[in-house]
């Protein structure tokens, strides 16, 4: 056997695997953003029929077949044929531990628990969500007892995520960040001075806002030949290759930044995807290094730059275009209200500065409920306790509290900790980008991303999945991934703001 | 073998089948309203994929075993089981005449070459799409060697729409329907009464539109909550099941009737496959009898009933209340305007009298191309010409001449027919509600269409594909298809507005 052809051949394999899982998204795609409300029963069927057949195509006696050939010219193959083998070889194991039918039914459920989120968000009743919510739940534990676990349940979710993250290091790290945060956030609540961000209510019609989004969307480096921003309950992005990678938002019309500041994050997932080398098409490898890589891009667009001085300079004139009442705003206090702190209820609206105990929050509770230690009966109060305990703040209703993400409606848990890791990622990436370019902000004032986006595009997204993030961020920053940088950016940034020190 | 047993086990196959051919729909949809524009390829491989599964599936081997079982026990099924097996064995010998390898590659043809019709009727050059349509027959003439045919190749293609239909029958039709409109037209022509219908061209704001577009949708019957309004090039409808309809339209911002008669027509297509019986699911039956009787519901909606005295009358006001230009209209103007007869170049804008002659053009267009007596490079002169004779015009350029219709590119050769078809069918019908219900069309002013939707629900739309079309015309009717309702239709309708006899 020669090593090419039978790669060749498992290329040719995974290209069809690739095909159903694009059609797969295009229909979550279009369940989340076109269904009509009576369909979703006969929708949860066609994902059904789907999903099986991809199961199928996973675990099929042929994949095992390409592991065994090729697994003895592991040391012929070269860095990408050989992450193609392990990500293969990860994925068939994992999956053919889990029973087909079991596999099904579950996609069948999330389907339904979705739309089932959706109705309670949308009435602010868990009530009508938990039922959904505590199968979904049963059904993680039974995979996780299909899959195995050493210390923690809750380390075999975490390494799907973020390959061999485990509480053991996520405690550890969070206990940094969180001290990093509560040491800044008791700063500037003792300082003198006092932010204003009124001008950021009023109204601010849907439709240029929608205009306003496209524009930046644009700015910042989205192909939207490659690509599309529609409108979801839950702002999110999915794509089906690198040609097409759709992004959703969700307008306010009494708020300026939701919409925008969504936008923008998504933007950043969106830039990822589509500058994933072609070369990686039909790999397994087409894709983000890790979740947590995945949210060091779009959190870097949305705070890191989005939320700079520099950005907020060039941002100023263009939404005083859109908006009037704009008019007589300084560039200061544009700066400011765009980083005005405030313990709040909304993950998806907090500063940069306490976003990070929001996700603290959830990653206790998810390692408690996966662990049997609550269930999802206590679920609501846990979650209201510890946002009273965190940061000082009690949800009035389900809608701002417990029912605010659709992550644990299709069973993402572990997911959250890749959005606080993705913090640190980034801060420290760009940590590295301004020693390597030391103007680089300065451009952004003009609205010249271009170099940013470069750099970017070099050093992260044209790999794919080709490297780990641990290998990732070596790689690019020389260092293993720490909270030093993230907290130094943080201190930096906020007590500049807030005239403390 | 129980019958029981196997008609059961059969509908677990077909219900796969049909979930994969749902996810296929949507994938379609999705192409032709959502896709960004470097995603065709791409989108191209996917469809391909799917569409060769499909193919395995209604060629294999357990379907030859299902026609082989239930076969001996046609006496003992009721009709709508002799009907599931009549289906299933058209669509399996149909199908495994073709060879895989062929019919996946013309799928993907068919997908490029759609997108090939848009960037062409785009930059209005036929340049651009002939390239694809000359496969795209090349193709069609090979399936239809692989198919059989007895006098005219274009048989075979029209039986595909119309079961049992062939060009000795239509040429028959289509002269009698030819000569009954030139009689008509003749006097229309001759007639001193003038019509009005500028104040349909001006201004109309494209989200006014739509609301209205929504508005009259849900008064018509079409249940939002099981369907979309969308926007594409070419309006459509396309179904996932009956809980899933989705319609597109084609807003102008200079004219009044385009959109919202597109949207009428679409929802007259939407309204049928909402209302296919539940119980039809996984029967391959729950679908419209034939297109023509798809077009005869769609037509009736737009023109028998849509462009009738009674819905002018109930239109006027309400359009009133989203343009003003209106405010002095009255309603004879208004009916008048919305009847216009005018030879013109556009099918889908072609007012109702005329329309048949856009459709006969195409029905000789597509006989002498499939039957290899002209070609691809001859068609532009062909349509031109035809369109000098038959209606005394000509395209000034391609979009509004041999590009304005998609059909071509999906290779939806022998459909056209159907338009007229259904124009008959839908008179016909007409014709027999009227006796029924004599007062039904005084409802209508009133905006009460719930009897005349009710009684096409009854009659044709809930029995899905249970009957042929000819059994179902002569069960409503106790005739069989005839013109002549149709033609003293327009009589009286034309002769009446324009004042002559």
């Amino acid at each position: 056997m020669e090593l090419k052809e039978k790669i060749d051949e498992l290329k040719d394999y995974l290209s069809q695997y690739e095909r159903l899982e694009q059609a797969i998204g295009i229909i979550y795609w279009d369940m989340r953003t076109n269904i009509p409300s009576k369909a979703g029963e006969s929708r949860g069927k066609v994902l059904e029929y789907l999903s099986s057949e991809a199961f199928k195509m996973i675990t099929s006696p042929k994949v095992g077949e390409f592991i065994n050939d090729l697994t003895p010219y592991k040391d012929e193959m070269n860095k990408v044929e050989q992450r193609i083998l392990q990500e293969l070889e990860k994925n068939y194991n994992e999956t053919k531990k889990i029973p087909q039918d079991r596999y099904v039914e579950y996609v069948g459920l999330c389907s339904n628990s979705e739309i089932a989120w959706e109705k309670a968000k949308d009435a602010s009743d868990f009530e009508i969500f938990k039922p959904y919510l505590e199968k979904v739940v049963e059904f993680q534990k039974e995979f996780i007892n299909y899959w195995g676990y050493k210390n923690n349940k809750y380390d075999t979710l975490l390494d799907k995520y973020e390959l061999g993250l485990t509480t053991e290091k996520l405690d550890k790290i969070f206990s940094e960040l969180k001290d990093g945060i509560i040491e800044v956030l008791n700063k500037v609540k003792g300082s003198k001075k006092k932010l204003n961000r009124d001008f950021l209510y009023g109204h601010f019609d849907e439709g240029k806002q929608k205009e306003l989004s496209l524009f930046i969307l644009e700015k910042i480096g989205f192909d939207m030949e490659a690509g599309r921003l529609d409108v979801s309950v839950h702002p999110f992005t999915t794509n089906f290759g690198n040609k097409d990678v759709r992004l959703t938002t969700n307008y306010h019309e009494d708020e300026f930044t939701s919409a925008l500041f969504s936008t923008i994050h998504e933007g950043g997932h969106g830039i990822y995807e589509q500058n994933i080398s072609d070369d990686l098409e039909s790999t397994g490898l087409q894709q983000g290094a890790s979740m947590a890589i995945h949210e060091s891009q779009s959190r870097f667009y949305e705070n890191i730059l989005g939320r700079s001085k520099e950005f907020c300079s060039y941002l100023l004139p263009v939404a005083k275009e859109y908006f009037s009442d704009f008019k007589d705003v300084t560039l200061d206090e544009f700066y400011e209200a765009m980083n005005y702190v405030e313990t709040s209820l909304i993950r998806t609206e907090a500063d940069e500065l306490t976003y990070g105990l929001h996700i603290i929050i959830r990653y206790e509770i998810e390692k408690e409920l996966i662990n049997g230690r609550i269930t999802v009966n206590e679920l609501k109060d846990t979650w209201n306790k510890k946002y009273k305990e965190y940061l000082g703040v009690e949800p009035k209703n389900d809608a701002e509290g417990i029912l605010q993400d659709m992550h644990w409606s299709d069973g993402s848990f572990g997911y959250f900790p890749s959005y606080a890791l993705g913090n640190l990622y980034g801060a420290q990436m760009f940590n590295t980008l301004l020693k390597e370019k030391p103007n680089v902000m300065e451009e952004v004032k003009n609205g010249n991303l271009t170099d940013i986006t470069k750099w970017l595009n070099e050093k992260v997204h044209v790999h794919g999945a080709i490297y780990t993030p641990e290998e990732l961020i070596k790689n690019i920053t020389g260092e293993e991934l720490n909270a030093k940088y993230f907290i130094d950016y943080l201190k930096n940034k906020y007590y500049s703001l807030y005239d403390v020190e």
